[in-house]
């Protein structure tokens, strides 16, 4: 049950958010081998001025900002958390999203800390 | 000091925000025990399209999403939080929010990870 | 890479986040001695009664809600947390803001959790 939010530009989100929500996805398949029914995706469009950011922050060409917040349990290795941002980073290019203007945040829980309605 | 955050359809946040209010405050209450006047809660009204889920995930028949996401201090045993996920999801069947259409994913933190303008 | 998440009411948004937005990014290069281009700020202006709250919890006279989410690597110690939280209330009464009308809650991840586009 990962939950990823997804802070970006209104226009985007009208223009692509299914390419966008798409390629997230098929990252977390690929990588993280979850059964692709496990989607649980909350889109948040952005009006100009929501997002705030630094344009050089990390020698970064940073122009634009979409923010992706993951919420997942604890059990993934370091190594699998780093190919998952790679994953989402690389099929966001072909949907026009730059790889330097991701920002990507995951924060951890465990089992115990989710109930999906059963 | 939980911190409540309540993503839904527009919709239903106009018609019954203050019922689910209620309901997720009380089953705080009655679980946590939590005193009353510690409620901190945040709506998040979304549009059609903004939460995103596979309908059949858990082998639950959902329908709709309500999401709940909840922060709160690390002191509460595993019984004690599903007993709170069971008494929110409870709570809320009368008002109309079948449990099957619930996602709860609680983080955790420490005491002195909150400010409340002490 | 702190991730600063604001919410607070869409009239005090508009009148005001750009004083807010730099008050809090100051307190956190003065306590936390992070890069001044290390700024990342998602605004989320709230319409009246999506932030609810009780004006008494904690016997603090509190008369709105600004709510600040803040994500972090866990690497300060409790004493620089607290030094943060007092730093950006401090900052945030010129601004209009009272410290009883703040509620901070901190979340902490580690380095691997994050990608910034490199």
């Amino acid at each position: 049950m990962p939950l990823i939010e997804i802070h970006l530009d209104a226009e985007l989100y009208q223009a692509k958010s299914d390419q966008i929500g798409q390629a997230i996805h098929e990252a977390q398949i690929e990588v993280l081998d979850i059964p692709p029914v496990d989607r649980f995706q909350l889109f948040q469009p952005r009006r100009p001025g929501e997002l705030r950011f630094d344009p050089t922050y990390g020698g970064v060409d940073r122009q634009s900002l979409v923010l992706i917040k993951i919420i997942m349990v604890a059990r993934y290795p370091v190594k699998l958390k780093r190919a998952l941002f790679e994953a989402i980073a690389t099929r966001l290019e072909p949907v026009g999203i730059r790889h330097q203007d991701l920002l990507i945040c995951l924060s951890e829980n465990h089992y115990e800390d989710w109930y999906a309605g059963s």
